[in-house]
């Protein structure tokens, strides 16, 4: 991970428009003005960690000697594509493995499940554009470090991907709540696991061009399981059926 | 769950005192002298949400009328005892399936392992008094409600604990990063799944007293897996053996 600081109110701010996630920023004490407070905001939901410092630290800082109170760090999280996650199988001499995420949210579930792929010999991880997280610097925290080795793939429409991967041999299996328990389930040879929302579950277009659903036993009082969880369990079952 | 709401600084410092942690904080806007600095400070370590209001707001929230800045809502959690939770497994007729938690500290994680627990089975949690997490107001968020029906018990010697159960018939498997595979260990029967913390995994004296240890098997560049999606992982595979 390959870190770029970023110095002054119009480039911070011009970062953040281009939908740069922000890993650090540091903001001059009491400065409260509009453009400052805006990136701010924007920063905090991009879920960077906001440090307030004094003058001189900022001073201190500063590559340019021109930082105007703020002065930022963005990660550099590159984006493969699905073609590089292919490829990767191939390298491995293994049947593709993959993980699509539709629509988790919370970047704590997102860097989780990169990391249980990681763990589990999952090649790729395949998201969402909209209305999900991306990888943000909260989102590489959680993954532990496995963003640096599992390649995540951000793709504008689930469905088509899917319908695009389905030529290439890989089988989808859409993780339900209902239906056949994962262990009935056929999870070896070139497979895509389809995870959905923490809320929602998997939206219905996508459901659609799957080909099997898998469903984790419950045996419980509450709605589901925790979206990271699930996956956890949902590949390990497939670890289990592969060895 | 219950709340119980405390109004004024003395008796909301007490609660916190007696390490209660509070689930929300209403303060008066703008006030910052050291009593209320030091009740936000501690609840804030506490997990609780915070939220800083006008005076009219808290005049309105108060039953007392004398609320001095400070009004807090006070969750109640209650503990269940170790006897409780075998007899839960009784009740059901069932062999008792238990989580035990050697010291999780983040509340994240063991409302997402309490949640986890609810759904596979598990009749109950045994988490450690000392250098852990307790029920605070974040565990409870994150168990999703699954903390009103999965019984958690809070003991000071964990490994004490197991030498009681054991007298029970209990067998206790040590979660471990290595070591045979979970698919190999027998996981039917009465069993407790010992879970280790976030970064040192299961303490010398309480691995000391398990029967066997289970891994899951990693395949990846990272150190582990997180805390709770492990925990998920050991217990569905436990759920398929005792199918």
């Amino acid at each position: 991970m390959d870190r770029q600081q970023i110095e002054g109110r119009h480039a911070v701010a011009e970062a953040l428009r281009a939908g740069h996630p922000l890993d650090k920023l540091f903001v001059l004490e009491g400065c409260k003005d509009g453009p400052v407070d805006s990136i701010v905001k924007k920063a905090k939901r991009g879920d960077a960690v906001i440090q307030y410092v004094r003058k001189s630290r900022l001073d201190q800082l500063s590559e340019t000697g021109n930082h105007q109170g703020v002065i930022a760090y963005m990660a550099a999280y590159t984006y493969a594509s699905v073609v590089e996650i292919l490829n990767k199988a191939k390298e491995k001499g293994e049947p593709p493995f993959l993980f699509l995420l539709d629509g988790i949210e919370d970047p704590y579930n997102l860097g989780a499940i990169i990391r249980t792929a990681n763990q589990a010999g999952v090649h790729g991880v395949i998201i969402r554009g909209r209305r999900a997280v991306g990888l943000t610097a909260g989102a590489a925290r959680a993954s532990a470090g496995a963003l640096n080795y599992t390649p995540v793939a951000r793709v504008t429409n689930l469905a088509r991907t899917i319908e695009d991967l389905k030529k290439e041999g890989i089988w989808f299996v859409c993780a339900d709540a209902v239906g056949p328990h994962m262990y009935e389930v056929d999870l070896k040879g070139p497979i895509g696991l389809v995870i959905g929302s923490e809320g929602e579950g998997v939206t219905r277009l996508v459901r659609e061009k799957c080909d099997y659903t898998a469903s984790i036993p419950m045996k419980g009082d509450v709605d589901s399981l925790n979206a990271s969880v699930a996956a956890g369990i949902l590949a390990y079952e497939a670890v289990r059926q592969r060895m």
